[in-house]
C-alpha cells in the first residue's frame, strides 16, 4: 500500500493538524476506514485475554503470540484471533512473527508486550542462568518486539507500542532482584523509545500494574485478599485502549494502575 | 436525597463487586440514573472550558468557579453551566461555594482544581509576598477545595477529585522557584489524598501537563512553536474524563501528558 | 572585602580549574585562610545541635536561629555559637537575621534550613489555618532563608544552602496532607534553586531524612523501635558536611538517608 | 581469620549500638585493626583508577578486575593493587575471581561494579546481539558480582557493594535504548539489594554519574565542553568512600553527582 492510499484511509494518529480531533475519530463510521490490527505478545489468561477481547470488541483484528499456544484456542474462537508460536527472546522468531502477522492479517497498528519472568528468592540462592533468563524475557524480549514493531511503524509514520510493567518497575523489592532488573530495564526501554519515536508519530507507553491481576474466576488470591484487592484485567484493558487512542497533542508515556485497597 | 436512594440509583464507583463493570456504566441508559455534577475551580479559556464542554456533552451538570466570572458568560450559555465567584485561598469562600453548588445543583461528583499562580524570575528578584501568594493559589487553594470536596465525598463514599499539575510539578526549573514550590506541593497533596481517600472509594488523581496548552484560536504561541508543539485542551479533557471513569479495581493517581514534539 | 582580596583568601568552591582539588582544601592549613561561618535556622535538640557541634569542631563560626532561643544557651556555650531569635516565615525578620549575622560574625558560607511544621490528621479534620501555617513554616520559610542567603552568595559567587527534607518529601502519606505539601514544596524549591544557582557556584542540596531522628538520650522512641531503627543526628551531620565539601566538579543536589532497619 | 577474631577486631559497620560512632572509626588508630580490602570490577583510566588510588591512600588493599588487564600495570605499581582477568558476565569467572582475591588478599570489604556497555543508535539500526551483550555487561554482570560479594558478606554480616550508574539510569534518552535497559536494570538491582541486604548489615549503594567523567589529561572533551563541564574522577571517588563510611544509622542507597555546568 503506498503512502497516498494510506493517507486516504485515515491512518491512526495522522497529521490532521492541530485544529481538530484526530482523523481516526472522524472516520470511525467510514465504511472505507482501515480496520486496526493488534498484536499481543505474551498471551495468558489474565490481561492478554482481556486485551484480546476488548480490542476485538472494538473491531480490531487480533494476533496473539506465546511460547505455547496450546491453551489459546478458546480465546481465538471467542475473539477471532490468530495465534502464533514465538519465543520473544529469539530475534529470528520475532522477525518471523511480524512477517507472518503482516502476511496473514496486516502490519500491526498496536503491539503489546506482556511477557515477564522472574527467579524468586534471596540473592545468594538465585541460579545465575535463571536470572539471565528472567532478564531476557522481561526486558530483552520487549526490546526485540519493540524493535520489530518500530521498523514497520517508522516506515508508516504511525503506530502504538505498549509495554506492561509491574510494581517492580519502579520499586526494587527485597528477594526480587531478578524481577527488579527485568522490569526496571523494560521501563528504561519504554522511556527511551517514547522520547525517540514520539517525533516519528509512534506512541510508546508503559503501564505500571501495581498489584495482583485477577486470573479468572478460579483465582484463589481473590478470596484471600478480599474484594477490591485485585485488578480486574478487563478494566486494565480499558486503559490500554484509552492510551492507544490518545491524540498526539496529549500523550502519556506511563500510567500506574492499582486496585483501591493496594498499599503504595 | 438520602443514602438509600442514592444507593439504588447506582452512584459512581459504587460497591458493585469484583465481578463486573461498575454500576455507573451498566446504568448509563437508565432514565432514573442520577445525573453527575462537576465543579471546576479556576476557570479560564483553556483546559477549564474544554472540561466544561466535554462534561456537559457527557450529560453532567456543570458548575464553574473563578475569582472573576465576568468572562464566563459565553461558556455558561454554551454548556448550561452555572458560574460562581470564589477566591479559592479563602476557606470561608470555598465552603460557601460548595454550599451554593449543593443547593443550586447537587453535591458535586467530580471536582477539578485548575488554578495556579507564579512569580517569575531569579530568586534574588522575587517579591516575597508575590511568592507567598503563588504558593497559596497553586497549592493551598487546592487543599481547601479538596478538603471541602472530601467532606462531602467521605459521607457519600464516592467521588472524584482531579488536580491539575504542570511540568513544574515534577521538575524544579531555574528562575521558577515559586512555581516549583506550589506545583510540587500540590502533587504532594494529591499523592497523600490518593492514599488516604482511596480506601474510602474516593478517587484522587493528578495530571502533569507537560507543555503549553493552546488557549484558543488566537494563541500566538502556536505559530511560534509550530504545529504539534502544544497540547489541545479538548484532548486533555478526554483524559480527565477517562480517569474519572476508571473502575476502582484499576485506578491511577497520576498521568503525564505532553504533545508529541515536547522535550522531556 | 573586595573581590581580589577574597580570591587571595581562597573562597570556597572557587574557580581553581579542573586540574586539582578545590582551593579550599589546599589552603586549609593556611593561617590566612578565612574561617567559614555556618547559619543554622530552625534549631532544636536533634539535627541542628549535631550540625552546630560538628561544624564548630571543623573550625567554623556558628550562628543558630530559632523562634525561641531560650533552650539554646547550653549549645551556644558548648559550640561558641551565637543565637538569634527569628520567625523564618517573616521576610523582614529573615533579612534582619542575615544582617545581624553578617555584622556580628560574617556573611554565612553555609546556610541550613531545618524548620518544619505539620497539622496531623485526616483531611476532613484539619484546621485550614493550621495547614496554612504548616506550609509556610516547612516551605515558604525555606524560600525566605534561601533567598536571603542567595542574595549574598550570588554577589560573592560562592556558598552552600542545605535544606532538610523528610520521608514526606518524596512520598505523600495518608493523614499527612499538610506535611506532604510543605515538604514536597521545599524539595521543589531545592531542585529549582540547585539548577538556577549551580552555574553561579552556589551549591544547593536537599536531604531526605527517611526515618526518625534520635532526639537525645531521653528519646522514648528508641526503646520502642529497637536498636538501629533511628537515625543518629551526629551521623546525619557528617553527610551535610560532606555535601558542603563536595567539589563543584562532582556535586549532588539530594541525598536520602535512613537507618538500616527502616522500611522504604 | 575466624569469626570470633574478626568480631574482636571491630569489623566495619558492626553492631556497636546506637550510642556512639561506629567501631571502625574508634579503632582506626588501633595497630591491630584489620586492613580493609577493596575489589574494583571494570577497571579503566577514569573512575576505577581514581577509586584505586584513593582507597590505597586510605590504607586499603586493592584488587582490580577487568577483561583486559594489560593496561593496568602502571596503576598496580602506583597503588600496590593486584589485577585479575575476569569477564564479569560469566558466573564461573566471577566465582573464580572472588576465590582468588580471597586467597591472595582477603574477602573484600568493599566491592565496586564499574563496567558498562552500550550499542548506540536508533532502535531500528541496532544489532540484537550487541544489545543483548550491552544489557549483560551493564546489568547482569553487576548481578553476578553483587551475588558473589553478598554470599561472603552475609556470612560475615558486613560489607559494602557500590554500583556505578549514569544519567541513563534515571532517564531513558533517545537513540540509547540499550543503555537505558542496562542502566535502569542495574539501578533496580541496587534498590532491591539495598532493601534486602540492609537488615543484614550490608550497605548497597548506587551512584548516578550525570555527566562526562574526565578520562585523564588527554581527554579532548574537556576543551570542547569547557572548564567545569566534566566530572573529575578523583572527586567522585571521595563520594564512594564517604558512602562506604556512612554509619548504619544514616545510610543512603543512592547519590546523584554532576558537574556544576551540567544540565539536568
Amino acid at each position: 500500500m503506498d503512502q497516498a492510499t494510506k493517507g486516504e484511509l485515515g491512518t491512526f494518529k495522522s497529521h490532521a493538524g492541530t485544529s481538530g480531533r484526530p482523523a481516526r475519530y472522524l472516520e470511525r463510521g467510514n465504511f472505507m476506514a482501515k480496520k486496526e490490527t493488534a498484536l499481543i505478545v505474551g498471551a495468558g489468561q489474565g490481561l492478554s485475554a482481556s486485551l484480546a477481547r476488548l480490542f476485538a470488541a472494538e473491531g480490531m483484528n487480533i494476533a496473539i503470540a506465546a511460547r505455547n499456544t496450546g491453551k489459546l484456542s478458546d480465546l481465538c474462537n471467542e475473539t477471532g484471533a490468530k495465534s502464533y508460536t514465538c519465543d520473544a527472546v529469539d530475534a529470528v522468531q520475532v522477525d518471523t512473527l511480524f512477517a507472518a502477522v503482516t502476511a496473514d492479517i496486516c502490519e500491526p497498528d498496536i503491539v503489546v508486550y506482556n511477557a515477564s519472568n522472574r527467579a524468586r528468592g534471596p540473592v545468594q540462592d538465585l541460579d545465575p542462568e535463571a536470572v539471565r533468563t528472567a532478564i531476557e524475557i522481561s526486558c530483552f524480549g520487549g526490546f526485540l518486539v519493540a524493535q520489530a514493531a518500530a521498523k514497520q511503524m517508522i516506515a508508516r509514520n504511525s503506530g502504538t507500542i505498549l509495554l506492561t510493567g509491574a510494581s517492580a518497575s519502579v520499586k526494587g523489592y527485597p528477594n526480587s532482584s531478578s524481577f527488579a532488573m527485568g522490569k526496571f530495564g523494560l521501563r528504561g526501554l519504554a522511556q527511551s523509545l517514547a522520547r525517540e519515536l514520539q517525533p516519528q508519530n509512534i506512541h510508546v507507553a508503559h503501564f505500571v500494574i501495581d498489584g495482583g491481576v485477577l486470573q479468572g474466576p478460579g483465582d484463589s488470591r481473590a478470596s484471600e485478599r478480599g474484594e477490591d484487592a485485585m485488578l480486574l484485567p478487563d478494566e486494565i484493558a480499558r486503559d490500554y485502549l484509552h492510551v492507544h487512542r490518545q491524540h498526539r497533542s496529549s500523550w502519556t508515556w506511563e500510567i500506574e494502575l492499582r486496585p483501591w485497597v493496594e498499599k503504595f
